[in-house]
Parts: C-alpha cells; structure tokens; sequence
C-alpha cells in the first residue's frame, strides 16, 4: 500500500508539473482537471490554439526540467473567498470551487514553484522524489469539459508516469506488443474476420480462414461435449414474449435486449439468452430421477444491445455464439455434476493453451446486500457450501469475491487477462434454483414424488467471438497447428515444379489438413514472405533437389528450415500437434 | 384431355348428387357452392343442425342410390327472373345470380331428377356412367361463405372421386401413407424435433435425436462443398438497412421480411437472403480474373414472415437455415461453373438418395411477361442459351418452365414430390447478372481492365428444415444408418449381462457410432419393441449365450434376426453402409 500511495503522489505531483509547462507554452491556457488514472495521469485544458506533437516533447522536458530543480510541494486550506480571488482567471477553477463550496467539502490548494491549483492534496514533498525517466507524456486527445458532450471541448494530455524507468519501460513494450497483438489490426491482416459497416456495426463476418479456425473451435467444443455426456440440441435465435416473461428477462433484463419484432401479431425477441429454450427442451417428456442430470449443449445464438460506442471487435458484439449449456440435476447429484462441469472446463482451457494464465472467482452473495439476490437463505447456504467442497475437492486454486454471485445463484468464473493487462471473464458455470421455479420444472424421485430439480449455466470455451478475438491476441496470431487457418503452404520453386508441388499437396489434403498450393508467378523469397505474414506454421518448398532426393525442405514458423524431410514425417508430425494441440516443438 | 374431362363431368355431377342427399337429410340445407377439387368435390352448406359420422354415411349411401337410379343431367340457359323464381328459398343462389347478373355472365342452371342447381355445367349425361364405387365422403370442415371470416360459417363436405374403385383405393392408401409419414407426426412419435408455442411459433426446436441428423446434413454439405471448391464463410442474421436498399430487397421483398429492429439509431433486418452479405465479403478485397471464381458456402440463417395460419412443421417456418452458396464467376467461365454446380447438386440428391423421385425444371422468362425480368435481352439471351447448353452437355432430363425464372435470370430447379404427392422445390440454381452491378462488383481480367463478375446462387441440399422434414416423410423415420439418430441400440437380456453389454457399446462408440446402452429395467420384449418404435437400424440383444460365443445375435430393423455375428463384422457392416449412405441390404 505504501507503495501504491508514493506512485500515487508521484502522478499527483506530475499533473502540477505538466500544468506549469502547458501555461508555459501557452499562457493563456484555461485549466481543467488533472486527476490520477490507471498508469499514470491527464490534465485538461482548453488552449488558445491547437497542440503540435513537437509541442508536447517540448512540454515534457520541461517537466523533466521542473523535476530537476527540485521543487516543494505546499498545501493549505483555503477559504471560497481565497479560492475566487486564487483562480480569478481560471474559469473551470471557478465552477468547481463553487460546486465544492456547495457540498461543503475542505477546500485546499497546493503550490510547487511559482503555481498553485486548487486541489485535494497527496504529492511529493519535493520534486526530487519523482524520477525523471520514469513518465512519458503518451497522447493528446479531444474531452468534454465534466464529460458532457453539450460543454465545451477541451485538450487532454495523457502522460505515463511510475517510479522506475523499468517499470514505464515495461509498460510501453507491453504497450507496443498489445498494439502489434490487438485484434481487430491481426484479424484484417491474417484476413480472420472483417465487420463491414454496410451488413452492420457490431456484425463480425468470419472470412473463409476465419471459418476455418471457428470449426475447429466448434469441433473442439462439440468433442468435450460429447466426451462429458452432453447432448447436443439446436434451438432458434428467437424467443416469444411470453417465454421471457416467464423467465423474468422481460422484468429485469430488457436493458441488454432488442426491442420486439412482430410477427403476425405475436411479439418476438431476438434471444438475449437460450437458458428457456433448454428448458422448454427438457420439458417436452416427462423425466425420471435415473434419467438425470440432463445435459443440453448448444453453440447457441445471443443478441445484445450493445451501443455503438461500445462495440470493439470480436470482443463486444450484438450477436454471438456462446458454446452454452444447461444442465438439470437432483440436489443430491449437484455435486458430483458441478464437480464434472469444472473439470471440462479446465479441459478447454488446457486444450486452447490458456492455462497458465487464467485464474478462477468463486462469486458468492453478500448478506449486506441480501435484497440483490434471490431470497432463500438455506438455498443460498446450501449452495455455496457445495460449491467450496466441489472447488476444494478439485483443488482448483480460486480467489473468492464476495457480492458478485448472480441473482439467482453463486457462480465460477475463469478470469483470464488479454494483451492490455485487462481481467475478461472467458468461462462460467453458475447454479440456479429460480428458473427451474419459474417454469415449474419436474422430474419423479425413487418415491414416486415430483420434484425439481436443480439448473447448472455453463459454458465450455465461452463465447466464439470472445474466445477468438482473445486467442488472436493471446497467439499474436500465429496459432498452435490445430487452429491454423492454413496448416501447410506448398510452395514450387517454379512452374515446372508445380505438377509435384500439385501431388505433395494433394497428399497432404487427404490427411485432412488445411493445405494452400502457392502457384503464383511471385517470386520464392516473396512467396515464402507471404506465407510467413500470414503466420503459417509450415511452409514446404518444391524444387529440383526435393525431387530427385524424394525428401523435403521445410521452412517452419517457429523452428527455421528444416531440411532432408520425408513427407510421411511431415505429416506425422503435424498430426502429433494437431492431435496434441500444442505449439510447434 | 378427355378422360380428364370425363373426370371432371363425374366429379362436378356428384356435387349434384351430394345436394341432393344433403336436402333429403336435412330439408331446410340453405346451398353454398360445389366445386370441382383435385381429387374429388366439395359442397358447402348451411344446415339447420349439426352433421355427425354416421349422417355422412347415410348420405353417401343415398347418393349411392342416386347414382343406381340413373338420372339425366340436362341444362339449360336461365334470365335472372328465371333463376330468381328458381332458387327463392336459396339465398346464397341469390347472391350469385345477383352477381353473375352484373358481370354480364351468361346464366345456366341443371337439373338432375326433381333438382335444379345455378351451375355452368360439366356433367355426366347420365348418373350411369358414374362409377359408385369409386366415389366416398371424405370429411367434414367449417368454411366462410365466400372465404370470408366476416361471412357466416358453412359446413364443407368433401368428397373423393375418380373413375374408378382402384384409383380411388390407390388415393387412400396413398392419403394412408402419408398420415404415417407425416414428418410433423413421426418428427414427435421419433423425437426428432418440437414445435412449442412458448418459444414460439414456426420456430422449430430440434432435439438431441434430431440434431444427430442435423450435424450428419451439414457434415455431409460442407464435405461436397469442400470437394467442389467452395470456401466456408460466417456471416449474422442481421442485416443494416443500407444493405438491403442497395440490394433491391427492400423495394421487392419486403412482403417477406420482418419489421426492422432500431439498434442504437441504426435499422437493422433479420435477413431475408445472405447473398448481399457474401458479395460484401467477396468485396473485402480486390479479384484478379486469376482467383475466380469465388465460391462462398456457408448453413446461413434465413428469416422469411410467414403468416401462423401457414405455418407446417419443419417445411414452412420462420426461421430456417439454408445450405447456401454464392459463386463469383468470370462471364467466360460461366458455362464450365454452372454445370459443376449441377454435378455438386446432383452429387447431393444421390447422397440423401432422392435420386429417382427427383425432376429438374429449367425456369426461363416469358417475352410476352418481359416486364417482370431484368431489362436486358442480350443478358437474357446469353444465360438462357448458355444454362440450355450446360444442361444438354450435363445429360440432365430437365423440362422447360416459361415465365418462372426469377426477376434477374434464368434458374435451375430440382422438384421432389412430397408423400401427399405434392411437388417441392427441393434445390435451386440461379444465375444473377442484376445484384453485382447493383453492388458494383469488380474484377481486374488479364488486360488489367477492371470488369463484372456474374453470380450464381445455389443451394447445396436446400433449407436443412425441410429437407429434414422430407428425409422424414420419404424415409418414414427409417432413415439410413448414417443419418439414424441412433444407429444401434445395445441390450442386456439382464441386469448380469450388462457389464458386457456396456463394453459393446463401449466398443460401437469407439468407432465413433451413436450408439445407446438400454440397461432399463423393462422386459427384453419391450426394450425391442421401443428399439423398433424408433426405427433404430440394429439392435445388439446380449445374453449367456453371445458371452459364451463371443458372438453377436442383432436384431436388425430391415433384415430381421442375424446371428453368430462377429463385433468387428457388425462395424464394418455399419461403417459401409454409412460411407456409401445406403440402406441396409
């Protein structure tokens, strides 16, 4: 904590030093806010005329200049009077004070050389403290004053800032490689996927290679499915009214859906979840206790209403596939079942390569905040007190969040962090006692009686969009084999190379491999330049040599040329990784 | 045209008659009308009470009388005075005078024995060339005078009518078949799919069994699509508006769309059709004349309205999938693509083994219609000379359709006569010169001058709904082995057996079967019985006996009872005849 306060105090203290160099360079600058963000801190202001990038080195070694001559930083309180007579000239300033005043808070300010602002305190006592490699101002971009688009417009500078220049260097190369990993700049170069304003914003479309990743995404889905005992269903993207109004979505979730569509005087919704079309599944027969738990999977259709703003990628879009699932349990079985649902998802995990970094939030109820959650305390114990054992059992190493559980029950979450640093949710497995209630739900026990039984939400690899923007980046786009859009490219050194090129293609594509025959008049080096772009894990290339040597030369992705190479050990190995689904050795 | 005449002569004097026998039962009957229908007649009536089963067979019997007695039918021409005098008491009668007046008609009215009816004639000379065996009340339904819900109700009897006793039979056995095969029938008694209106109508729902099937159709599609050259693409439902207005949709199709969905300010569609999403995917990036064609393959999802009074099981719905395609063709390279096209899709028709009951309908504009097509005679010309040549060279025994091309060329069409004898179209191929100048659609040709490609649109085996739905009607739920959603069912004659058993199944499954272990606790008989009620190709019955042997006793669905039959022979039995898609031998 100590820590985390001095680097506090150090961006604290740095937004004074880039105010003093902004009025510098433009005296006449009007100052906005200048508060402490996520790696370091922006100030507004609202200059007399437009921002060069030069200009904003030029501010920065002046900072670096103010570090240098070692200023204090003085606090004191100050009347309303004092502050209007401090900021006469700063208009913001004014606003501010006044509003502070109003809400009777402390007023202070603070001076570090000749300036002071009007402010809550927290710096340096000297400017000696802040290491000058340590902050790099970063970007200039356009902000409503208070963030309200009816103000005027204002310039806010964003600077990085930490103690060290290792840690700011750290920063700026995760930075760079989030840059070169992001995912909608790989998914336009590798040509994955594309989202074309005219069929939709918000719309991916997954191109051919794309697609391709996507089957083996849904193979791999649909595979573990199988394997765990689930049974695959299809159900429609649609939903009448009355389905969710039974469920409830249509009381408290119509924020996230799309208003309805009529269809012959019946209303629909564009599903914004498949949880009632399972269960109106399950409820076409009856069933009995030796029949359960039942196990519905379905990579299944979602619509959320997502603002335009908002949309980004694959990562927020207005239809998705979530590869769902819903189970329906006895309460005796729940156990066991939650047990067998962590440990497929642990599966997936491992199978997509994340398991190094993804970490699991068991999100339970907080009995501060009791009125959020579905009111049955002996439910909600019984529940949580499984779930523990069922963790525990499994040793899965979980951090518990208090106040997180949905409403109507507590869940596991697989939290992994993306290229940016940032915590996404991938995977989840939720249990839920309501909608078995709301939709009356049945099945016989060993005496004869109805009962209901218990609902488990989960998904296997989330959602397919999600997941495939997050491997884009988690990859930089060069994918195990088993998901490489093109697993082989066969290149001919020349055009009467081509009919063996032809053949050892050929070959290759009755394996059952994604193979591309580079029959193009480019040039070898270019050709091999191409498939390398499009991050190809092999590249086999045809010449005289190869031909009357019977053997192949191999450039791989990951391990340079390898010569000398039967084809029938090429294709052993690529089945061994396909099969292993690991990264080329 | 005689014997069809003579048809319609029997069937048009037996509405007669069924007046007739209707006065006689119930003498204050107020008459509707009585047309001739596909396969017999109907009469509607306004009757002073309710008609019960056995009435309509008195009926039938004195219209059987009637028939004996030979009456006459003559006819002659009637002023409206005449028929007013004629048919006072009929009102209905009355309102048809009155119209028939207006419109300047010529009035006739026939007679049979002591009753005269207002009808343009069409009969038999005499009653004795009516055949009294090939004639039978069918049922009775409620009707609107004049189809028109404002109107009063009517009773409608029906009647079944033909020359003969053995077309009549033929007809009901037919009729017979068809109410077993009824796919929305064995779609329940198979569980193969619901319908339920919670979730909503027209939105089928398939379960477990049904899609096994399902992924077996789509399998065996993007296998043939993958053979044919064809790239797999990914593309929503959805659809901005400005797509569908460059495209011409909302102009023309909008009779067949749902209302459009506000989606943060911008109007987005459930897409009628995906082809304006694969001419967007094409334009991504630019064509040289080198890369054509593009071929884009994808299940895409469709959405066409369709009133609930329309609705029919899997084959006419609201949302459905279609396994669609869209080629990008070079003009030069139309011909050469067009018949591979055929080839893909008679591959498919084999595979699904609708071979023999298919028939192919080459749909050509009308000059006399040329308002409703494409304004372009040459295109026109060329097409339609062009797909005449692909057919003739292909070999394939199509016949010409005038006037049914669709509005921007000429169009393949594969028909399949349903169980009830009705003709679907189950495939189509069209080629389409209109939608890539609407989108602007580019190519570079081998000058480097930038030119139009021509599209084709097809589908590989139709809508996947209702396929399904004939697959289930033509095979009677007894599909093929591999598409059975179950393909053998594994049965411990005891609960001592089982273990045994489940290593069976083990096995079965191993080799990537579907296979179901039945350890219920019924009888051996029932758990044969339920096999056989599902029409599960093979059962494997395990016993003592099958221990000791080592061998296998199966209980096969199409050639009764096998024994002494070796596991490794049963799979490979089953993996033959599921590579070649056939039934059992």
């Amino acid at each position: 904590m100590e820590n985390e306060n001095k680097l506090h105090d150090i961006r604290h203290s740095l937004a004074h030093l880039l105010a003093i160099a902004v009025l510098k360079h433009d005296p006449r600058a009007l100052l906005g806010v200048g508060p402490v963000i996520e790696n370091g801190v922006y100030y507004d202001f609202l200059l007399s005329g437009p921002l060069k990038e030069s200009d904003l080195s030029s501010i920065e070694k002046n900072m670096k200049k103010l570090v240098g001559s070692r200023l204090d930083f003085t606090g004191k309180e100050i009347s309303k009077k004092d502050g209007e007579e401090l900021f006469k000239d700063q208009p913001f300033k004014l606003e501010l004070l006044a509003e502070f005043a109003t809400e009777d808070k402390t007023l202070t300010a603070y001076t570090a050389g000749t300036f002071t602002d009007l402010c809550r305190g927290g710096h340096v006592d000297n400017t000696s403290e802040i290491n000058a490699d340590g902050f790099k101002l970063e970007r200039i971009a356009g902000a409503y004053w208070k963030g309200d688009q009816k103000n005027q417009q204002l310039t806010r500078i964003y600077g990085l800032a930490f103690e060290t220049k290792e840690a700011l260097d750290n920063l700026l190369r995760m930075q760079e490689e989030a840059v070169k990993r992001d995912h909608k700049k790989l998914g336009r170069e590798l040509d994955l996927f594309l989202i074309d304003e005219k069929v939709g914003k918000g719309l991916p479309m997954w191109t051919p290679r794309g697609t391709a990743v996507k089957f083996e995404l849904e193979k791999f889905t649909r595979d573990l499915e199988r394997k765990y005992g689930y049974e695959h269903v299809n159900t429609p993207y649609l939903g009448a009214e009355e389905l969710y109004r039974t469920s409830g979505h249509l009381d408290h979730y119509t924020a996230n859906m799309y208003a309805p569509i009529d269809m012959d005087g019946d209303k629909f919704y564009l599903r914004p979840m498949a949880c009632p079309h399972h269960i109106r599944m399950y409820q076409r027969k009856p069933w009995s206790y030796k029949d359960l738990p039942i196990r519905y999977a379905e990579i299944a259709d979602y619509n959320r209403y997502e603002k335009s703003g908002e949309l980004m990628g694959m990562i927020r879009v207005r239809k998705f596939q979530l590869t769902d699932g819903h189970l329906f349990v006895t309460p005796e079985g729940l156990k066991e079942e939650f047990k067998r649902v962590c440990n497929m998802i642990v599966e997936g995990i491992k199978g997509l390569g994340l398991l190094d970094i993804v970490s699991y939030r068991f999100s339970k109820r907080s009995l501060d905040n009791k009125e959020k959650y579905y009111p049955d305390d002996n439910l909600w114990n019984h529940a949580e007190e499984l779930m523990k054992e069922a963790l525990d059992e499994l040793g899965l190493p979980y951090v518990t969040a208090l106040d997180e559980a949905a409403f109507y029950g507590p869940k596991l979450d697989v939290q992994a962090k993306n290229v940016h640093g940032k915590e996404d949710t991938l995977f989840t497995a939720q249990m839920d006692f309501l909608l078995p209630q709301k939709f009356e739900m049945e099945y016989v026990d060993d005496h004869g009686e109805r009962k209901r039984p218990v609902m488990i939400h989960r998904s296997t690899i989330g959602c397919l969009e999600r997941t495939f923007g997050f491997l884009i980046e988690h990859y930089g786009g060069a994918f195990p084999v088993w998901l490489s859009p093109t697993q082989v490219v066969v290149v001919p050194v020349g055009e009467k190379f081509e009919e063996y090129a032809s053949g050892v293609s050929k070959q290759l594509k009755e394996e059952g491999l994604r193979v591309e025959l580079d029959s193009s008049s480019e040039t070898l080096g270019k050709k091999i330049r191409n498939a390398k772009l499009m991050k190809t894990p092999y590249m086999v290339v045809i010449g005289q040599q190869e031909i009357d040597s019977g053997r192949l030369t191999i450039e791989s992705r990951d391990r340079g040329q390898l010569k000398d190479i039967l084809l029938t050990d090429l294709i052993a190995t690529l089945k061994e990784e396909i099969r292993d689904k690991k990264l080329q050795k």
